[in-house]
């Protein structure tokens, strides 16, 4: 009895942990609505974002709107929304690379909704997609922001969501919001500062810098400067540098990115509680059986 | 009545993001009596803080006690507090260089308050001491501690208040508090630990550890090594590079500053919300609507 | 009577700080009953925990199953509990150096324990094992791992557990955890985000990379590359390089530690009153007072 309590405790746990966060950074109690928000949203409309997976659990999103910078549109911020949940329930999922048609990132919002929507509305743009970009910050794949061209405005804010960035010859990313006399509200101010500490966020963003390649491996801002510049040569090249850290079964690399997502959240305490209860939902699994018995064998 | 009520919502948020933070770190609860040290203080007379401010929203605060390499008198301390004040009611105010008079930077308390207080003075004057300088580190404006000579103790910690350090050829920061059988005391170790880790500040510490420029710079303790080394030039020369950041109107720059406090400060969630709040003060305002006009014209 | 008062506060004041934390990350309310994962433990036998103390107030810290390459039995996982507990006691201690007998580091658990043991036990002796290294990591001691040959899956973990690292030439820290289908449980992925950021600890937990003293170097996981690569030349080697950060008194030492671990661990304004307690305990003290002694004889 004592012993299947004890499992079913574990199974609990398990599954708590398991289950991918889907926290609300904002809801109702925040005076955040939204169906509001959505239904206004949809009266933006033009471009898309694309998702494909593929056999070896890479997932490659592409912001679809070159006629515009891949800028934003209402219906791509909608778009996106349901990628990420898609994403959050993938279950062989294991890397994602985030990248711009042709041959620019993403320049942030179309200019037309900026122009169109109140001050209320555009906090509650705002709050719509810190809650998107703070769940694909949290998803539980290895993700890449691959950059070719620009990033600019909330184009360099949706690169700060990933884990990595990798930059092609020529390339930039750019916070320019002080020239727009604005500040991130994407949460890339937050994150950015988390990325490359204080000192050089506040550079970066109060001096609206232009960050090339080398600039942005230099600073840990970026992790590599690949090869090549057009869209299915770098593509190719950022899945072979992903390809390195996602071998392996989807539940170990997903545990992995978690144990690091909680290294960067929590506190040291609930930190090293979170990485036991991680720990726990492999221990003794499938992968970690199998491993076991090689080395059984090759002694 | 939805959207007066909305806007009033939004001005109540303005008007708390905009006020600058005044919290005292210590007051009533924490045993802290104000009025007690500040009188003791009086009585540790000598030097001065000496603050201007120039029409471009730099100020210049200078630490005036040459006589003892601008050592923090009992006085010194109470118009430091002041000038704090003053600057956080400076509406127009972009930047902040704080430097020595003469050719040092400061060597922390004069030794004449140290031999003459008791240790519950003690506690109180550092109590004091870390209130002034963590609303100096919470200024809406961009600071740095112009370091020609020596910063040492106390001088060094000051230092750390700033957002950024800028040295001189042949200038030195010290925690020396090792040889005096002290730890820091003025929040200097925990601002230590933050600019740039817990390993490096641990060997700054224990090893009292003479830091130069070039090591400075390596470690990011410092950005960048000055020209000049007397007074006049090493200051035009910290205003020439503080000007890259300060470029563009004052409410802009703050909210800079602001969304970049609350990155180091808080917690994510925490943390994004305030780049929600802090963007909503900008959003709509003359910078912004001035921005967008001028890319209009451009198309 | 206002005075003994106050004095009496700073004393409890004083003894809080002064009292190495010993504070149990788990507890019977984390379902964790210690002395159960005890008796399991001490069915699997082998190797020893050894602990010397020299005069200078270094200890080393030896792990010793040369023959498993220092892999922990469960007995050693007890000695290991009862060598911190005597470092938290040692009150002329000021550093740790921890090493591997003969030309390893450690291989992380005896994976005799790993086959024999339940999903339950072994999620105890994941939260005995993080009791122990984070009292280990909180010691007022400065802490070097002397890493010879291999520190690979808890090994590796180890390292991160302690303050500085110390790499001989051939040398080799490796996260090998995602090849055994798991992830870090002794809290090592928690602490390798700590020291080396989200990012490059992504990178060395699901690439499981092996890092050689140049890449340790660069990443900031270790801080030099010893000449040696023998058993006592490195030891000797360690012993020096630790020595320019243990010079003074232990109080001294021991209070300088206790400023970074709250710098490390709690938020900037419960860090700053840490700093300021720890503060008080040395102003006035005997180094101190000896400290200003000398300084009014050089004037």
């Amino acid at each position: 009895m004592a012993v299947s309590f004890w499992n079913n405790l574990l199974q609990i746990t398990k599954n708590r942990v398991l289950q991918q966060r889907r926290v609300s950074l904002y809801n109702y109690t925040h005076s955040y609505e939204e169906h509001v928000i959505k239904k206004k949203l949809k009266q933006f409309t033009g471009g898309s974002i694309n998702l494909s997976k593929d056999g070896n659990g890479i997932g490659v999103l592409t912001l679809n709107n070159p006629r515009l910078m891949n800028a934003f549109t209402g219906t791509m911020m909608l778009e996106l929304q349901e990628k990420v949940t898609e994403l959050e329930n993938w279950k062989e999922g294991k890397g994602l690379i985030i990248h711009g048609a042709e041959n620019t990132f993403c320049s942030g919002s179309d200019l037309n909704i900026v122009k169109a929507v109140s001050l209320q509305d555009g906090v509650n743009m705002c709050m719509f997609i810190q809650n998107t970009l703070t769940r694909l910050m949290r998803l539980p794949l290895i993700s890449v922001a691959l950059v070719r061209g620009k990033a600019v405005g909330g184009g360099a804010e949706l690169t700060t969501a990933c884990d990595f960035r990798l930059m092609t010859p020529g390339s930039e990313i750019r916070f320019v919001h002080k020239l727009m006399g604005l500040v991130p509200g994407w949460g890339g101010a937050t994150r950015l500062v988390q990325l490359v500490g204080s000192r050089n966020a506040l550079k970066l963003l109060s001096g609206a810098l232009k960050v090339d390649p080398e600039r942005a491996v230099h600073l840990g801002l970026a992790e590599e400067i690949l090869p090549s510049s057009d869209e299915t040569g770098s593509l190719e090249e950022a899945c072979t540098w992903l390809n390195q850290y996602t071998e392996g079964p989807a539940d170990v690399i997903q545990a992995m990115k978690k144990v690091v997502i909680a290294g960067r959240e929590l506190h040291l305490e609930a930190a090293l509680r979170e990485e036991k209860d991680i720990f726990a939902t492999l221990w003794g699994g499938p992968a970690n059986v199998q491993a076991l018995a090689q080395r059984a064998k090759h002694k």
